[in-house]
């Protein structure tokens, strides 16, 4: 299969976005691209750096002519945006997210978007330590898993496109139902981002008097919590469009965490050893 | 000062106590060492390893002439370990522990020691991704804490051999109340770790039916459930040696977990920003 996409237009041109970008480039999948952001700034780093060939600070003109366009911005921008670019897509032009959630952001995306138009819901798992254009690189996906979440209106032609602009990446892909990932992401991403959040939160403030608490921390607490740096408000997002399910994991780590407070109040050796062991050797399991 | 201990006897021969007692080889602060432990192979890897001189499989024999003796096994074992070595130790001898709980433990071992033996608690904030003696190296202590929490008991003359010593081994030296310890160790090490262990709990059985959620898990989950493959018999004895802390603590982290969870259910936005706000800039001035 010969795929060329005459140009693509990324919305959103930060680690994910640029990273994807590049990847284009070095592949020679694009003709040219074209970045859409809020930032002048950050867009003429973009250009600088030739992420990007042109930039643009409306959606409505970035999309023009465009025969694949990338949301990723934020997942919270993404309902708007496409209120936005909907009337002003090609037809027959592809739309793909690049966003944490799935679910009930990708109907919702399907209800707005005119029909000639298919989206490809794609996730991307990939490292996010460092943030911006300037970390982006053609090899962040290279060995990640890439997860695709096509719905009875997604064609298997655009499907299949984008599972080999995916393999090109470097990156494993996965077909999955857009429920059943938000389910999972739940469970092992978003859950425990709120947790490491709320541990952040719980410890912040003690302090003996001279010393924070913090301060004391080795390198055990700075890997639990090492999630909770990450940005409040794609956070506040992520867990908003996947409240159902995270509210659910949420119950269930709750439930884990009262056990083995009880075992403590109990002062029950062998219950919380039992607890404990469940966890050590399942956390072993994974590598 | 020239401190040199004529012989000193390491009582579990890990990686901490096999790192104390290749840093005391390697400054010549020792004569000999003798390895004290339950495993006959564990202690024959140490004498083929050198990290110790010679073995021994009953305490009241290895701690015989020591004027140094090194509680390194795990922290439920001391009260026993300090019973039965207690009237078998030289007058003059200094007792160390390099466990991670102070507290009670301090306290208890205090009132079962013979008044002529110093004992300063001990505890080197060492990592421990790895176990076992064959992981020891005198490198491990260079850069880290180590925090003593002598009490009223400890003579000065002791407490600074051992500060010493500490430096020695290239470690940053802290003295701090034993109580004070176990407060600030259950906020930032022992919660988090409880934390952990619950959190694997509470995902290790969700399947798709055909794939374990755990598949899909990316870095941030396994930097976050990372020490949760720690050993359950270590953190049963560590957990429950300080759980008043430790419950106290997990009642903060319930706390900030539920208000999360508050803010999920009635879909809150602005509030859900504000208490995320509150632990990424915390997370993001730790490092």
């Amino acid at each position: 299969m010969a795929i060329h996409f005459h140009k693509v237009t990324i919305i959103g041109v930060g680690l994910i976005g640029g990273s994807f970008a590049k990847v284009l480039r070095a592949t020679g999948l694009a003709g040219s691209i074209t970045g859409l952001g809020r930032s002048r700034e950050t867009l003429e780093l973009a250009l600088e750096l030739g992420v990007i060939d042109h930039m643009e600070l409306v959606a409505k003109h970035a999309v023009e002519g465009a025969d694949l366009v990338v949301l990723a911005s934020p997942v919270g921008t993404f309902e708007q945006l496409v209120y936005e670019i909907g009337p002003h897509l090609e037809r027959g032009a592809i739309l793909i997210d690049v966003g944490s959630v799935k679910g009930r952001m990708v109907h919702r995306i399907e209800e707005i978007l005119p029909k000639e138009i298919q989206f490809v819901p794609c996730h991307p798992i990939a490292g996010k330590e460092k943030f911006g254009v300037f970390e982006a690189t053609e090899k962040l996906f290279r060995g990640t898993n890439c997860i695709l979440t096509p719905t009875k209106r997604t064609e298997s032609a655009a499907l299949n496109m984008l599972r080999e602009v995916w393999i090109t990446a470097g990156a494993n892909v996965i077909i999955m139902d857009p429920d059943m990932h938000d389910e999972i992401f739940a469970a092992v991403s978003h859950m425990p981002h709120v947790a490491a959040f709320a541990m952040m939160c719980a410890v912040a403030e003690l302090s003996t008097g001279t010393d924070n608490y913090l301060n004391f921390s080795g390198a055990g607490f700075k890997d639990f919590t090492r999630i909770a740096a990450s940005s409040p408000e794609i956070w506040r997002d992520i867990c908003l469009m996947n409240r159902d399910n995270i509210i659910q994991m949420l119950d269930r780590f709750l439930f884990s965490l009262n056990r083995i407070k009880q075992d403590l109040v109990a002062n029950d050796a062998k219950r919380l050893e039992k607890h404990l062991k469940i966890a050590s050797d399942a956390r072993r399991g994974l590598g």
